[in-house]
């Protein structure tokens, strides 16, 4: 054995003298996706079509079965038009179905197609669990493979639109295992809404109405602006196109900045903080819903604090009401789930509370130490609210 | 219902005449981690032991059984010195244990032990396929929580230490799921490789046969001064040391340009173009051997290309005999098994071959349009090799 000098004995020690090897590396990874209105997904010259026609191979297209349902034949006609092959595989959405076994069957139906590492992007048609599920799958498929968008529903078009996060649940906790990988390309449709319920139509308003209240009295105006009596196909006013557009530019201009939430205190977990755990808890709550009804906790929670006056509580009641928004619940005033949820929540922002709080309409600021006595009244005054 | 007067029917078209949404988002995240080499990985003063000191809560250390066997006393008291609390979790390697469930597993024990988003890191000691699993479950937990490294085979020193990405099998595919998530630290300690026997340590050998053969010359000229008659602790020598580093450089160097493979010609592929699919297929087939073999047959194509000088042929073999290597498998014999492997490769590099042949010692280049008669024609050369 040619034994250097310096050879010493296994265990405890120095090897020889030379210098230990020590590396930092150190790299930027650019990261860019787009985001496009259309009047018409499925228009065969339109931004989804380019997609699909540069496709190599099986393109694999995931569909929302509530859009399968109503849609099934026009879905169809369209891939079979501007498709070379194609396979459509139905999911069902709603919260309970965003599963990792939901997602492994997304990446069988990869193998399947034979997807290839850039050159096939995985077509998502559906809502956020639909969206969030084929996210997921194609962040860790090869290392990540592209997909585009195409979110069905208002919540999805106003949210998970613009986000880069994918997940799905785990273990009774939402969003437990998840991702940060963009679609390349989303498309907004607001026909898709059709399809939609005023009760489906208001949960995308929650989401709304979290973002306007911590960051955009502009939006805010414009949700006051919703006729009382507003009907399903609202969504087809230039009104309501304003609203929306502007509700995707300000989550936009929010989310861009820290797109890999390297910050944890994120003026966008407004309405976030109670809400998963009830959400996971609590079957009959949309996402939307439960959100909203985290952000009048919140603005509750500010009043106890002095950051945010009494007098705006009612505004804020009477915008819920106005989005068909619900502004009471059993589980918003269970004292040891929601203390539950915060201690859970704050897991997630590194064992801080990072709670943000509204300090006037548009505007937040964050608050550390919420005591279980605070949250108690503040659950108490939204209780008490008419 | 307030409309304006831009309002128009639902399917089919534009809404209103005001500009349609259009928003790209571009940004760079940074990634930063670091490699040390240590004497000694459970040093209390060591740079480990600080990551251990400042985590919060329950710590999660995720050991290989083969280095639970010999050094379970060490870990336990080392751990009892420096953590707070701590739990262990011991995983089988193996590359058959490379699995979801064995990933699920960890994230069910970060759970347990309440990992919080930035502050628990987790802990993987053990080889290749231990770090691997840690690496995606870490990925994948919350989007992403931190994790250090420390790899106990030589394999996995030379090869998994360096690189960042994560993964598990599926489907029979080998790493058909995984992430680019780098350790924040990795912990190079040689004498956790006084638990390989001769057969293991000629696995990391395999890689690093591979690693010169493309790329150093200077790394090739060492493997050849390998004494013929080297013994388990012949890593402990100086010559060793610097071998081991020098790998490890150069392995960084290779990586760091091209961390997330965004091109997808990558002279690391080296070896990796026939082993995936007979890995996965051919049990008995360490990672490392088989990806010898893989360079051995891929040294036959280029000189059946007129890449590579035969001559050099057996100075390979006998390089490949010095570290134990195989020089021949019933595998790399099978012309049916080899074409297939060549077709599932070309899916992860998009529909092209990119097949990195070496072009000299110390060199290499890529060609895109290997036949199946041009296959078979190099599989026989390397089974006439003596």
């Amino acid at each position: 054995l040619s034994t250097a000098s310096l050879r010493l004995p296994i265990t405890g020690a120095i090897y020889d003298q030379s210098p230990e090897l020590a590396l930092t590396i150190a790299a930027d990874r650019t990261v860019r996706y787009s985001l496009v209105e259309t009047g018409h997904a499925f228009e065969p010259d339109g931004p989804l079509s380019e997609k699909i026609r540069a496709a190599a191979g099986t393109v694999l297209v995931v569909v929302d079965d509530a859009i399968w349902r109503v849609q099934r034949n026009r879905i169809n006609r369209y891939l079979a038009q501007v498709a070379g092959t194609y396979r459509v595989l139905v999911l069902p959405g709603g919260e309970r179905n965003k599963t990792l076994p939901q997602a492994l069957k997304i990446i069988a139906a990869m193998d399947e197609c034979g997807v290839l590492r850039r050159s096939t992007p995985v077509i998502a048609i559906g809502g956020g669990v639909v969206c969030d599920i084929v996210g997921f799958a194609a962040s860790i498929y090869r290392r990540g493979v592209p997909y585009v968008k195409v979110p069905t529903t208002l919540l999805a078009q106003v949210d998970v639109s613009v986000a880069i996060k994918t997940a799905v649940n785990l273990g009774g906790f939402r969003n437990r295992i998840g991702s940060f990988w963009p679609a390349e390309l989303t498309i907004i449709d607001r026909s898709f809404l059709s399809s939609q319920s005023p009760a489906e139509i208001s949960q995308g308003l929650g989401e709304i109405f979290k973002l306007a209240l911590i960051k955009s009295e502009c939006l805010f105006d414009r949700l006051e602006e919703i006729p009382t009596d507003w009907e399903p196909d609202w969504y087809v006013s230039g009104a309501a196109a304003d609203l929306i557009r502007l509700a995707i530019e300000e989550m936009a201009e929010d989310l861009r900045s820290n797109l890999w939430e390297e910050t944890l205190a994120r003026g966008v977990d407004f309405g976030h903080t109670f809400s998963p755990l009830i959400e996971m808890r609590t079957a009959q709550l949309g996402h939307g819903h439960v959100v909203a009804l985290d952000c009048l906790l919140s603005a509750c929670i500010a009043v106890e604090y002095g950051l945010f006056e009494y007098e705006f509580l009612p505004r804020l009641v009477a915008v819920m009401r106005r989005c068909h928004l619900p502004t009471q619940h059993p589980a918003f005033a269970d004292a040891d789930l929601l203390w539950e949820s915060l201690i859970e929540t704050r897991k997630h922002r590194d064992g801080h509370q990072h709670l943000p709080l509204p300090s006037g309409i548009g505007k937040h600021t964050f608050v550390e130490n919420l005591d279980r006595r605070g949250l108690v009244r503040a659950a108490r005054l939204m209780g008490g609210l008419t």
